[in-house]
């Protein structure tokens, strides 16, 4: 497929390199340049501009950092040069906000949107196999598929509207962040007792929640790794913030994101923003006076 | 070894009979007959009494509903029949400070006390693959080394005082309510954009938190599935409330765990405690206006 | 002074109708033409406009619904109709941020900006008894003071930002709401022992909390009287909601915030939005299970 | 009428010394001799033990710290040395369990039994004006009405059973300390734009909440005087265990009360047990980063 894709940071770059090797045409476009360099490089094809990239693209994927990167770069001259009957496919997590209004935006100018996010790290991007988490009409989720299956283990699709991705996404970040903070507060509890994070969390990790998540942010955690973060603690906080943003619209209370929120910030006020997210943990471990 | 096991519920019935099996002398004594004939028929014996199970046994284990239940049983009696230098493990879920009363209970009569409560249900336990989290000497863990590699698949040991796998077990289930609550929220909020609970939770549960304690009582929650309980609400409220009992012993603040309180109090109010622990999901549900 | 006033809601009138008394020359432009009309009987002028309104006025007084009212009237036509050197003193509650814009939008055109929003209701607001939380240049408030003068019983200062003082009257509200939360929570414990909430509000309002704003809403809650309401609760939750903004922004943990945001979003999904703030003690008497 | 009064700490000295002005006959006692001897000294009469002060006694007063304090001293020698028909007042904050608990030991020994904790401080408890927070039945409380005339300005009665009267005053201190924390929170989002504690707890303790306990602990907070402490931070959040315990008991999710037990535990753990309670808003502000 002709396929137009924005926003080549370290997930874009991965999962651009597996559609050009599995055949399709692949237009890419950078803020920066050197990854549409390395695109091309590998058998892509370097675009000057958004607008350029998208020049008769039947696809266009972007993956930008958030609402606001995203809304810099869709505009008429982007959406104008698709091909007709052309699929935006939005796989960043943004808000549920602003998916509205791309839909909109997008409708308005008859060009299909589909919301859908992934679930997956770096490693994960290129081994292909992320989790892709879809809103979207069928009949457009159908025409991304072949492309979803290169880019993913398996899609999963939550209904007709973009929202419907979106805040599952969102969603499943609330429970990441949860599950952080609940290693967090149980490792100062049996610290209390002179029980090590590390025992602790060495054990917990390997039972119950013997899954990568867990065990990724739990070892951190009681090793005190958080930097070069692997997630960092800003954007956890983003996240967080726009599960609450979408909740608010929703009616929806969600005490546990409320707690998040406020030791987020916590962590903010203490310059630990650029933390690894499992430095979530350190609120628990202040609060109970258990710096070491 | 000559064991004497007082509590053979479900849970301490499915273990006496893993020792039985390989080849320990076992004597059982139960509150009610039913479960001591039982382990008989299998080859234990049967006690008359408490007492009369401890008498001339190298170590008691206990498995009791709570603190009151095995205060109601260890007694001087008890304690004066066992064989000298005996040791006695409560593997049950208690209270922090109960655990210390016990050990200096215990410690005044000469008797080794440890805590080894267990994760894992009862398919675990007859299986002999629980996880032990011990907390006791390890001059006395070593001794009972030989029981616990019957019952359980590993032993974890968190430190010379019993209160520390106390501590630890309570942490860990802390941890699984918090995961619970977390789906709760979570599928509210996807609720909210019409995503079902059952298209929710099981791609998370299949994904990020492919887990069977997620995956359990997240499918129980999408489906409402809370009756018979697998684990009973009134109970995960009990330990809960112990983990913040510790907490406020050990000056540890827990939001999370407060947030699980007052939710747990919700579903209480509600006539709800004989459910399942998975419909801690209903009051976030409720709380939304998403009573189906 | 030449005063131009604009948003003539309840509070709005009634302070202007006090300008206009006490010899000031007032133009009052509202989005609806019957207070215009009612401001113009009682010796104030009617403006065709928001334009017309401010042509040649010293001070600009803005009274206006939120941000977006607001923003939909101040633009350059308003601004450029001011006489040189004029003063906006928007004494509306709005949100730090857009205070911000507004005072940048200000800057840029040479037109002095204040922040001075209002404690009081509108029967205060009649006895110019309003208290005033000013931010904005010493120089700026001190020309303002004789109008303040007129309208409130004390003006306070809290910085040279306009910033300053929407802060601090979304502090205020927070705090007023967290007055009511604390009634609700407490009447339901009380009630959890058979003490009508009557009874108890009663008392606790008559005695360590014997001022108006406790005793208003504890009787209102008491009674179940939530209708027509004095302050809507949903006014309420955009004030917590613009107090969790302001907080995100200074990284200041508010868990108090937090639970109202959680419980008032209850109160909307159970259609309460319209009640009187006082309704928010439903919401703990729901979740104990004690509605009538 | 004849009265024993047992615990003459600064609270208890205060209301004694009341009763024997206005001609009752007091028999006081002590676990520390001094306060007995200045009973006497002002036309009280010393007790050489508990029962000794309650021999012959119509009317038993106690104030002691506390369900431990009162459990050791009130026994079958008291109780059996009053004389027939005697009335026990408990006029300290206990817990609601314990109030059970004594009132079922009264009843099997035929004496009257009520709650009746007061409001007020020191100084107030002098000045004869406290409020009188009865539970008890109104056979009891008719006969003790003169006494309570001489030591309060009002009692409020708010059932027949003890536990009314505890628990009132259990949710009356959770409404303190929410004030505390609403004001920490407060001046915490206040200080992030650069407003003063001081000028921001002055206005809002001038305004709004124009009451004592607001203006008291406001500007304790405002000015970092929390030392010597009017109302010590340990038993601010002893009461507020007991509000959750009773909260626990009767089913009633608390969540501004949780997160009073969470922040106090962070003042506990910084070792700030001994400060007054306006010491909670330390807490806000270090968690924002706000320390001086």
């Amino acid at each position: 497929m002709e396929v137009a894709f924005i926003g080549l940071g370290t997930m874009g770059a991965a999962m651009a390199a597996n559609l050009v090797k599995t055949g399709h045409r692949v237009r890419g476009w950078n803020r920066s340049p050197d990854p549409v360099a390395a695109l091309a490089a590998a058998g892509g094809h370097a675009a000057a501009s958004a607008a350029d990239a998208a020049r008769g693209a039947e696809v266009l994927i972007t993956m930008l950092a958030d609402d606001n990167a995203t809304r810099a770069v869709i505009d008429d001259a982007v959406l104008g040069a698709l091909a007709p009957g052309a699929i935006h496919a939005n796989m960043a997590t943004v808000s549920v906000a602003f998916t509205r209004e791309m839909a909109d935006f997008h409708a308005a100018r008859g060009v299909g949107y589909v919301a859908a996010p992934v679930l997956g790290r770096v490693n994960v991007a290129r081994d292909g196999k992320l989790n892709i988490l879809a809103g979207g009409e069928d009949a457009l989720l159908d025409r991304l598929q072949p492309l979803f299956d290169v880019l993913g283990q398996k899609t999963w699709r939550f209904g007709a509207r973009p929202e419907q991705g979106t805040i599952v996404k969102l969603a499943t970040n609330f429970m990441l962040a949860s599950a952080i903070e609940s290693m967090g507060e149980a490792a100062a509890l049996a610290r209390s007792q002179d029980v090590s994070n590390v025992d602790f969390l060495d054990m917990v990790t390997s039972t119950v929640f013997a899954v990568p998540a867990y065990r990724g942010y739990g070892m951190a955690m009681a090793n005190g790794q958080f930097d070069p973060p692997g997630f960092k603690l800003s954007l956890g906080y983003k996240d967080v913030r726009l599960a609450l943003e979408a909740a608010g619209t929703g009616e929806v209370p969600m005490p546990f994101a409320s707690v998040l929120r406020d030791n987020l910030l916590d962590n903010l006020a203490h310059g630990e923003g650029n933390l690894d997210l499992a430095a979530l943990g350190k609120v628990s471990a202040r609060r109970a006076g258990q710096q070491d």
